[in-house]
């Protein structure tokens, strides 16, 4: 008898596929809950990219049903970094994760906030010691504390019963992507390629209308450019030919047909692209 | 409360697991279905690999049981192309997924055949607006209509209640793979080469039989030759020969035991092979 | 509805993600009981490689949940190794899987260990005909042969049921391996590099307490040689520094922060390590 009504355990790690370590955080969770559904969003961000798996999260909360979220990209484990669960306003009554649960890093910040912001917070005491008295403490945190702290909100324990509370407004937050408009261009942080080579900016078309960029526009990383044409589709471009159009996420992303942008432009995350009006 | 009386809905795209994209079609479809099971059968074709995603399908959908198939591989996202759901006669009374929702881009066909011929189909309308309002619709049609089409059909709407009815003679078809019997030889595409390198061939024992090929084959592609041997199994083979078998699929296959025949045989999906009689 | 009292079927293979291996072996085993919950443990094992499924497998026993478990990585499918499933004596009353199903070649022998020994065992008949008659037994069984007992085990059905008995003693067991102490030494053999590059070693601490090792100690791989500390965190390791702790599984492993020790010390899985007193 699964449970709908509570929703579902949605997983965003950069554990990977190839070892245990996503499978074993499921597990756990069923073991402790085998009424839930757990639902993997991605275990592929790049090991260690808080910044990566901070961006992804962003892109999924708000298509996401009721349930708790348990993200894990966490290069300070066994520090003193704190371990936090989080419950959110809500975007609606009803909808979308209403706890998520991860490494105080900054990874679940710009989630939190597409959420309606943190109503409440709490530290998490270090993980108990591993079944059968083996493995030490804190290597493991998706299987040992988050995923089974997952569980257990999920089936209905407050925050207060797994944490002790801390003020919201400690939590660690990420500095903001570059994005501005100068006089006839944007200029704009690389956020995410994607596996077709799609490169998302992190401005948006608003910018891209205040910058007043025209059907052509010139496209520059570092010293080389490029000229890209605006339309609404990969479909309307050219073999070869550099689109930039608005994506799923509502961002600004430089495009090829069939093709990688990525490896066309030579770009890469954190990249700063510079976007000029040409007509 | 899951409802297995009304399947699963399973999920085949070229999105990978590096991103969110097959994460959030999962989660579309359980926050509209949420006693739905979802199944991966993977999200490992080729990016835009049509030709590789229908023979997967095909492959699959007998071992199905009931439920929606949604199927993405989609090189055509935003451009004309239809976006299509389709009704099968079914294998046998009760068997088998009964509904398929893609891309009409050759994707299904081989499926819709396998499971007994289409019944019906309807175009679907574009994506509506992401939630939020933010994301260019028809850049994600996973997450913005194929999962939340398939979800629908799976809570018991009909084809009628998600597009408008079209014939299903109009659904697009990919050219059937090259396999051919020529005196003492058969001619056969490579269709798969799977993840040991096993290399699946268009033509099945019956073609093998009515070219007399014997215990000993030569295989050539391109210009280079390799001798075969004719076997039931891996376990026959010596170290680094290879061996010609009837598959999984009941199709012939040529293999070494523990090694890469493709690396061996420096082949690819999409190259002719022939095997032809040496005694 | 689930039954979640029954537990679940866990699968671990070699089969990868990119193929439909994985997601058929899911599809038949709901297909023959709907209300299961399949968690991938993980598909990621190396081709063929039994000795790291093994290994991959025993880490994981522990922390699972009453259930089934499928592990394939099987070499000598189509050879005559036998098929089996396995009932274990279960840790506790009530806790871990109780049955094991794979083929009898070592893949399987720790976790039986793990989970208190093998209480019985049957030999699996080979694999009935595949659906529609296509397809030739025995050349993937995951999805005719393991998934469908596994499901059949689930279902209620008893070892007798699906198989005939088998001596328990005469299950294959792989050799065990290199960890021991010598005066002022241990020499290990590296078990596993995860995804992070953390290097696991088959010794525990105990072998390091009983060899002397203090907080610095020399490493030593084939000929060449490295200082490393001794430490309870990753965190408290200087950049580029190589640390040995306790790792999630209870054994001494090699690590660098957020960098790969394995690449660093040039390491792979079975290369004898020797870990030397300093002070």
């Amino acid at each position: 008898v699964t449970r709908p009504d509570r929703g579902a355990v949605f997983l965003l790690t950069d554990y990977g596929e190839s070892d245990e370590f996503a499978g074993l955080t499921r597990a756990v969770i069923l073991r402790l809950a085998p009424e839930a559904q757990v639902v993997d969003l991605s275990h592929g961000v790049p090991p260690f990219d808080v910044r990566a798996g901070a961006l992804m999260l962003s892109r999924s909360v708000v298509f996401l049903g009721p349930g708790v979220v348990v993200a894990v990209v966490d290069p300070g484990v066994g520090s003193g970094r704190r371990a936090v669960a989080v419950s959110v306003r809500g975007i609606e009554a009803g909808g979308g994760p209403r706890h998520l649960v991860g490494p105080d890093n900054g990874l679940l910040g710009g989630a939190i906030e597409i959420l309606g912001g943190a109503e409440a917070a709490v530290a998490l005491p270090p993980a108990s010691a591993a079944p059968a008295g083996t493995g030490a403490p804190g290597t493991f945190d998706g299987r040992d504390l988050f995923g089974p702290v997952a569980a257990r909100l999920w089936l209905g324990a407050t925050l207060n019963d797994v944490g002790m509370p801390i003020d919201p407004g400690s939590l660690v937050r990420l500095p903001a992507p570059v994005s501005r408009v100068v006089p006839g261009a944007v200029e704009a942080e690389v956020l995410w390629v994607d596996r077709f080579g799609n490169v998302q900016l992190a401005a948006g078309p608003a910018q891209g209308e205040e910058a007043g960029l025209g059907g052509v526009v010139e496209i520059s990383v570092g010293g080389a450019r490029w000229k890209g044409r605006r339309g609404g589709s990969f479909a309307g471009l050219e073999e070869g030919e550099v689109g930039l159009m608005v994506d799923a996420n509502g961002r600004l992303a430089l495009v090829c047909r069939q093709r990688s942008a990525a490896t066309v432009l030579g770009v890469r995350p954190g990249e700063i692209v510079i976007l000029s009006r040409v007509r």
